[in-house]
């Protein structure tokens, strides 16, 4: 496996400095963040190490250099929206955006697109199941034209009120990965697997990783931790940030060991992705720095770089 | 305590019927259904032991007869509608309802009334909030006038699509609680508890019984199994439904010798009224004679009857 | 369901006196034992409550009369032989009184025969499977043409020495189960289920309830208790009797609790035999009385009699 | 086992009172009281059910009858002093008394008395040690000879501060209990079994049953619930009752299934006394009647009365 | 946070070997023992690195230059005596000394002394209590005073009958660090957390994070496993080290990643000072080098050094 | 203790490069393994590192230069047969190259054999025993009076059809291990201690590393996971491999804190050597290599290599 991060931890640095902070520490390699140009209101949303807006044949060129001259290597492109919202404008930029994307990846040659599936949060899964296939059935196949793959993230983007009822991504669980895959057979339409939303979920992370075998494609190294007490006092259907904190790897409740035995077990060799998203390391850019220097340490300890 | 049952699990019995198996099967205690006149869709709404609707003078004295007869008293008038509906009508009838039912308790002398908060599915919590105190607020009044006291199931009443998201009722945790009776701080007003609705939100169902001592008017003896299996599919984001099953006394994963230890000492000494829902039991008359057969028999080692 | 118990319990009463004691203390049946007259060395084998080899007309007609004077039922005839013996004599034995129990049990109109598959225990389960396939299909066909149904407990018949190494029954997990029921998929054709072996085998008895639901036939209720101490010691691979203990229902590893509750919800209404094979209670006929009667008392809980 | 209980719960009682209330709800033996008269400050100290200091003949006879009366048995005689107290004059009288209770147990036929081995508080274990001996050693060489034997209670006494630092009693531990009966090796001299007092010195009640087969005498049936929040707060070196709570049994932490499985494998044969700490059953006589009745009842499922 | 360790681990080297070992091997602070000179009996006590009884203006400037020159900073002084004790001479020495120890941590710019709040064992805590005032709100206003924060450790101080039966330690629980606060509610008055105290008194350690993040000055890393087999011998009233042995970070029963993780989310970012207890690594001064190596690698995957 | 490998994963490697591989990735021993030439079916068996059949002078002299010139040691000599084998032929070639390991050891130095005990699989424990005695007394008086210990791995060595009933290897379990000793009392013969064969086969591994403290020569760091599904499915009676997988330490069920922390506490000083025989890591050379640098990584946290 090739050990790396998420670029959506350093908004404020250029592409360059991201290359170089993930050589000088070691990273063989980084999942960079493709939004488009503009402000974001979400959290972790709306960076951009990649401008696939007006991605030309120089940039690829200029890329490869960078990343050679850094010997890192490109994890996979990120770009996470809301590709089902109920606002079409939101949607249409979405889908424009991701379709931009998958060009840039395939001039890049990196091969996977990481995204969210999206949702209507107002809906049920079953009401946006349509709009799902309508959308992402030509995004999948345009994506298998170019030999590049997609892999949606499965976070429930429901942590508040602001994302309530349904939450922002409908590929939430393995029940609705079967349907998914089974709807859209395409072999070139997978998982980013991240085990930090199984925890809070309550559900195990480690048999659906030899079920979907064949559909994994990239890894985010997240924890997460269930607060006891405040879960006693909310319960599952409260918003789920009352009762859970993502943590960076180690830190949270994740059984790294059975986690990467489990990867081991089904031959998986692709990006190990860690993403921060601990509050606790967010105060500054030195403490997102320290961050990824010691989860890159606790994971060490069972995968190589 | 006072061991007893839910009538609702018996809508083809008459009152006499109901109070004369509660008699042979040595129950103390029946907590009787009041809804209005007529059908209704939900699964064990709709059932009607005394008819508060028409309730007169000799009503009070013809059930007291009867009791006396068979030497059963009344736990607690239930009438479990939804009073927060976004339908205006289902609302309206729903609160003059309960109102008739506060009255009837009073001419009864039962002095109890369980039912639910209620809540518009649709909107959050906090937006559920302002109308909640609008229609509750005068209601408590009234049954506090009446010396009536109020006890609210705190059932999530979200069991599948049909209440998604929010389920119809508000009443569900500690944490809300908490608000409801800072907000309505009359002593007359209170809860109907039942450990099982803990057991699949995941919450202590203990520790709650200490810190609620002056609230719980009125227990309810319902039990519910978590299916590991299936909530590892679809997480607890999913329907409710699909991962968990209602069941009675001991068949399900409640710990009942910790619960009756708790209600033992904050001196409880109220009504314990088994709740029938596990389908299981569901398939004849008999069978739901003898699921509160086989409960009783299951609570009598923790409790007089 | 119907509360009974496995009359090898009670070697030296005869027929009338076993259905006077089920009568006396309140059981509604009782699975009697039909082995062939002699002497048997293995512990709990070679009872006969119902002598077979010799059954007449007038046999079935006295049966019921005593049945009915007692108001007991028979939950099924047992008989328990290796019918895989590697000793052709002892498997002719077998296999000839098998096909008289099926037969008496026609007439009596029981139909259900209790028995266990058979191994050749110094073969593997591989190597048993032909000669599984061959005495079994004809056995199960003459059933099946009778209306009986063959219910196989799924006791490995592996304790020490003498059943070594690969015991003396078959038909011992769900992965064999499902190969069984395969190759002989006959309806009449299913299982005795017995908790206690899964206990100390380590393997969940609630989810095969679940998927072998058409397939129980009766159940044997007897409770095991996995001595942790002496496993550490000696290890799952050591004699099985080194490391735990039959014991009756309620004071072994048996969740009941969870037991029962997933029989409810297959729906299954035949009979529960407490099966008594616990040494604490086999000083005496007084202590296997009570031995019953306990068991009884603690099977209450959960279901009717 | 013989199912009975401890009559300290009863001082306001008389022997009769006490016998006629065990007949009525079918218990069949009593550990009956035996303090001297007077007041004492201790809860559950000082009820005398049977005036050793002034027995006679004829006591015996009338006891005789009044056993036969209601037939129930007496399950030892009870008397719980601190015969090792640093206070002279109370180690005297309670050495004294226990020497009458010994002649009164030999001349009433019941060959035993249930107590304390004692402790100075102030003191170290080891610094008990010598007195412990020297009081001891003839008081069980009495009973010896008297052919009664001598049951400890193994409760440590030590509840708050009125009993810190050490406890009032010795005997509390399987460690103690090993150096104890290899200093004093009479055969007569064993414990008074109760679960409870393990549960919150969070030691294994299962396997000192099997190592001390020989000398369980008695049981004392009580149970403990470990506070785990208020354990949290004050850890185990705060006292005890700080952070447990006596309870009856089912209400608290012993699996009794557990217990009653070891008991019979240890063919224990001889009774099983409720002992009610329960301070939720103390409110009244009627309240603690009907612990008693509870009691039972949950008992009844795992032993014969 | 910033990895160091306590250096009384070392009580053969002087301070500039202390000094050169943390540089060598990368911790970034040490905390420095200042016990006066002189031997002492308690393992771990008396070790002195500076001495600050004869603390001059040189001294500061000396020990400055130390850690510059070795790049290693003090992370507290640290002196451990019994301020309550009985014997008025062991106070007042106490009492003295702390008083140079605050002007040393004064004079060297340190603004840390660690210590414990002492206790005479043969009292109450409730007994201790105004002794404990007494001594203790003078040290803390002259420590404030001079910009000194003053940090209990925790340690309950009862091992062994030496120090029977209250232990020479008050500081021991959050309920005893409530009242401490609220009686001397002086915001420079705080801890030294170490979680293996909390484990053996079987105290959750993760919750008082939160609820006393703005006490935590210093935190000392050492584990500790509690002997299962042990316990069960002994029970929890007898003497802790017959049932618990403290051990290396990782080697016990600690869990770090929780630990770390809500240190994390208090924003905890002062010295983390390992501290060596463990007898298994106490042969040489080797196995004691050895014993902080492999403590820090163990600590690195949680926290930045 | 010392940090190593197990050369068996190297079988294409010859000495020089397994030492060279040893060296650049720090491990400060080997475990050499000593198969005679030919091939082998068995999976890790058949590797030679060192031909002891024809060990001259100066094969000692050479590999002492290599040792020395890579600054590795080699922490014993291993060879694993079945020299109780039911065939004499098998059985006479292990001794024989078994005397001839205990040879080199001799000339080398090294002072330690690593084996298998062996066993006849058709046999039970008590069947083989005498023929154990009768082939491993000389064997251990061979090795005692050259100053070389022996060191049973206590692999059952029981996985599939193959091994088939009893498993090839007698040395199974802390009971077997006591009588093994009592019967061979020779100090120079003990164990290689390998904790994943206590986890699948559900022991508790740490009570017997105080136990066997004087038997412990040298440790096996493997690991294992039990797969719960197919254990539900199949039982502990089914072939071990059917669920159950050897895995790299960290990636399976061993608790490794807790196994390091009770080899501390014994003085464990010897050597650990890392085995792998995770199918996920054998791939190629690369992957093998790999498994090992993962490993040391994992394991440093607890030891010093």
């Amino acid at each position: 496996m090739k050990l790396g991060f998420v670029s959506a931890i350093f908004p404020e640095l250029g592409l360059e400095e991201v290359l170089r902070f993930a050589s000088e520490e070691d990273f063989s390699c980084v999942e960079l963040m493709c939004w488009p140009p503009g402000r974001t209101e979400r959290r972790y949303a709306g960076v951009m190490h990649i401008d696939v807006a007006s991605f030309g044949a120089d940039d690829a060129k200029n890329i490869h250099d960078l990343l050679e001259c850094h010997d890192v290597s490109i994890s996979g492109l990120g770009y996470y929206p809301n590709a089902l919202s109920a606002d079409p404008a939101e949607s249409e930029v979405a889908i424009a955006h991701i379709r931009k994307v998958i060009d840039a990846a395939a001039a890049l040659g990196v091969r996977l697109v990481n995204t969210f599936a999206g949702r209507n949060p107002a809906l049920s899964v079953e009401a946006n199941w349509p709009r799902f296939l309508e959308v992402w059935r030509p995004l999948i196949r345009q994506a298998d034209e170019r030999g590049v793959r997609i892999a949606f993230e499965h976070c429930p983007m429901l942590f508040t009120g602001d994302e309530w009822p349904g939450g922002k991504n409908l590929a939430t669980s393995p029940a609705l990965w079967r349907r998914m895959f089974d709807d859209i057979p395409n072999r070139n339409f997978g998982l980013n697997f991240d085990p930090s939303h199984f925890v809070w979920q309550q559900m195990d992370y480690i048999a659906p990783i030899y079920e979907f075998r064949e559909r994994i494609f990239h890894v985010h190294a997240k924890d997460a931790r269930i607060d006891r007490k405040a879960l006693d006092d909310h319960g599952v259907l409260a918003y789920p940030k009352l009762w859970h904190t993502p943590k960076i790897p180690g830190l949270g409740d994740v059984r790294w060991g059975a986690f990467f035995g489990a990867l081991s077990d089904i031959s998986y060799d692709g990006p190990v992705a860690i993403e921060v998203e601990d509050r606790a390391f967010e105060g500054s850019l030195d403490k997102r720095r320290e961050s990824l220097v010691i989860s890159r340490r606790y994971l060490l300890q069972f995968l190589t770089g």
